[in-house]
């Protein structure tokens, strides 16, 4: 009655609490057993997908790639074009959570996503969208969707979130991020691909890097610890810390920084409307790829992709493939007793509500022509071994991105480290129990910076 | 220190502790004080408006009227296009609030807008968009803005939240609903249309209705009661009903209303997108007016305006002038030991995120052709005298809607009263606390249903 899902103790478990011992042998063992070519092809030899106003499939299902118009007050380019994915539907991605030998275990898919550099990666139990799973196509049923979907089946629900996607790729793009928990004696049928995993565990693989998907990232990121039912043995002092911000009292803290958040809003100007490919200015489109002429940004290729064991399956579809490799930076540092991350209102073309809580830093340094043109902060990119506590590379959703890791950093700031805020840059430091609820309310805080918490664990 | 704001102190104030004593005797002086002309006018008659793709200022500056290509699978028409404002700023609706005598009081204006039937009515302290008070245009200064912008004057935020207002006539539109509260020995100008009033006193206007205007409605309705200061004295049945339900501890019902919402958003599929005018189906637009060709719905016109005490103002805009009057009824009934009110998942093509919740039945039953067309349970628009706990007129935003009151109703139905919810009816039964937490999230309650709830005061 009434116990908790209790997160913290799963975060804080031991490796011999854990059911499965090794995930990474999870992950070779599966990509062993499978076999996957993936290719990039020009667009015309895309089957089933034109090129017109739009590049779309013939059924007009899935996604489409459309042009963007974008008019802003907010940073230094008041106008631009580019290309962005419509998605309209709402994808689901969700953990199925139990306790397993009274540890919270979260069911885990290994699994192959063609534009990832690491093919097989940690991904949610299901990701999938309606169109998927609501019509009857003949497919396979998704496994476990059930104890997410609204009915008799449907497991408690600890996390439920809609947020957005990269705002800077996708137009008004959300997902819904859920956590749902079975109850100890429900038996579970374990699929090839599945196994269960604790925090901890996951918290390891997200150190390495390119072992844990975005999906899975986002949907991590969304975890907020209760009131701890285990203390956690000895976890070292950046743990400490950080276990610290995600436990504090955040009310007042939440309140001014809703209505600082509210004044950026007010102040920004955006407009951000779709237009046919063929207005778009200074890109190229054509049969080969979309792309910029400078050669900078992002391309929009085809893919063509033979996956299988048994039999072989293949198909073709466009993908976004960046130029340059992405940074995102989280700066942390101990302010008036507790450790505060340091976010920034960003204004993204297809953000639901024009502006997100977003890293300290995010850029693509190869973007930049002069050094000059480079976002504040971005020194810290640099900054000391001994100031990082996690450095790795994270891919972009491996079903719509190309070879897209990104690099993430989290650097903890000496206290005596004085960071000036420069005009301009709108900067808060907030404690992960601020971000945490913030993030609760939808549309708060961005992709790239729920993907780095959930590397905070 | 740590005194809370004590709205319910104020919403049980008795009229002796009321600064103000006849807040109907502001209005009508104000009515007198003053001189106002409306009438309509062709849109050839406005004066640096141009009709074309859009319905524009030369200037591009106040709002648009441009068209709407809508398709979705909610509702029982999966296709249509119409005429739609767009608005990208945030306008600022702020109240100021302060104790006087030890009681909280509004800071009200009395203010004429030109659309309204009742012309003077009870406004925000502040209702101003960015640009109207951001650009330097030799107008004169924002009386009291001050106090709502970030900077040492602004008062104590009591309350700050982003709504969207009516999404089947603005494209994704939004408002900031403030309410500051200023220390007791903070000196504040009294001006000529300014009037402090207690919530008592504003829900008396509320029950007359055409009192209050929509912006201030709005406003109102974001209020929540925090643990109480002070205990009402006899407030009577309903008022005692009501004030248990918004105390009520809602933390479990609003997490399952959460994901319940999350569902409905789920399910459905919008699309809504900006086309120029002259694409619009079935709506004549010309330069006299844009008007369905089957008379129904609404029309935009050109309105004329002379306003003036001393010396005459006039001025010519475009506003949107509903064919036929509408309704909104919120249904209430106690069940499970409290008051709950039962709330519809609405889509609206303006929305900010597809689904809001709406009242129990919002609809304009003149637009209605076929009584069987008519929407679920609108049959207790004509409920018995004895349940209706409400009923009144009120305005919509007198400043882009001509002549547009909306009658609002609310029926308490008796315990043994079953209501059945028909198949596609999205509703749910929910206390007050839960409407207001769900309200505080931004985006989740639309303006119907918190003008409604305003009027429980």
């Amino acid at each position: 009655m009434g116990v908790g899902p209790d997160f913290l103790g799963s975060a804080q478990a031991r490796a011999d609490q854990a059911v499965t011992p090794d995930p990474e042998a999870v992950l070779s063992a599966r990509t062993q057993a499978h076999d996957f070519r993936v290719c990039e092809v020009p667009l015309r030899a895309l089957s089933r997908w034109r090129l017109g106003d739009d590049l779309a499939h013939e059924t007009r299902r899935f996604f489409t790639i459309e042009g963007l118009l974008v008019e802003t007050n907010f940073g230094t380019t008041p106008r631009w074009t580019q290309p962005i994915i419509m998605q309209p539907e709402i994808g689901m991605l969700g953990f199925v959570a139990k306790r397993l030998g009274g540890v919270l275990h979260l069911l885990a898919q290994a699994k192959m996503e063609p534009g990832n550099h690491v093919t097989v990666q940690v991904t949610p139990t299901v990701q999938a969208t309606p169109s998927n799973y609501l019509r009857v196509h003949g497919g396979r049923a998704t496994p476990y969707l059930e104890y997410f979907l609204p009915g008799p089946a449907r497991g408690r629900v600890l996390v439920d979130q809609l947020q957005s996607e990269q705002g800077s790729r996708y137009y008004r793009k959300r997902n819904r991020n859920m956590i749902v928990e079975l109850p100890e004696d429900r038996e579970v049928e374990l699929g090839d691909d599945f196994a269960w995993l604790t925090l901890a565990q996951i918290r390891t693989l997200l150190a390495t890097g390119n072992r844990v998907n975005m999906n899975a990232r986002t949907v991590l990121g969304c975890i907020a610890f209760g009131p701890a039912e285990t203390r956690p043995s000895d976890p070292g002092p950046f743990r400490e810390a950080v276990l610290a911000s995600h436990l504090a009292d955040a009310k007042a803290e939440v309140d001014e920084a809703s209505t600082w958040l509210a004044d950026v809003k007010t102040e920004v100007h955006l407009d951000a409307r779709p237009i046919p490919l063929g207005k778009l200015e200074r890109w190229i489109v054509d049969d080969e790829s979309l792309r910029h002429e400078s050669g900078r940004f992002f391309r929009v290729i085809g893919v063509e992709v033979q996956a299988g064991s048994r039999e072989v399956v293949t198909w073709t579809q466009p993908m976004v493939a960046p130029v340059h490799q992405g940074q995102v930076l989280l700066l942390c540092q101990r302010r008036e007793g507790l450790l505060r991350f340091l976010l920034q209102a960003r204004v993204e073309p297809g953000f639901i509500d024009r502006v997100e809580l977003a890293p300290t830093v995010q850029v693509a340094p190869g973007n930049i022509v002069r050094k000059s043109d480079l976002p504040p902060l971005a020194e810290y990119l640099s900054a000391p071994e001994a100031w990082v506590r996690l450095h790795a590379p994270q891919s972009e959703d491996g079903g719509r991105f190309y070879h897209a890791d990104t690099d993430h950093l989290i650097v903890e700031l000496p206290e005596d480290e004085q960071v000036e805020l420069p005009p301009g840059f709108h900067g808060r430091w907030l404690t992960l129990a601020a971000i945490k609820r913030l993030m609760a309310s939808g549309y708060y805080v961005d992709v790239e910076a729920r993907s780095l918490v959930s590397c905070l664990g």
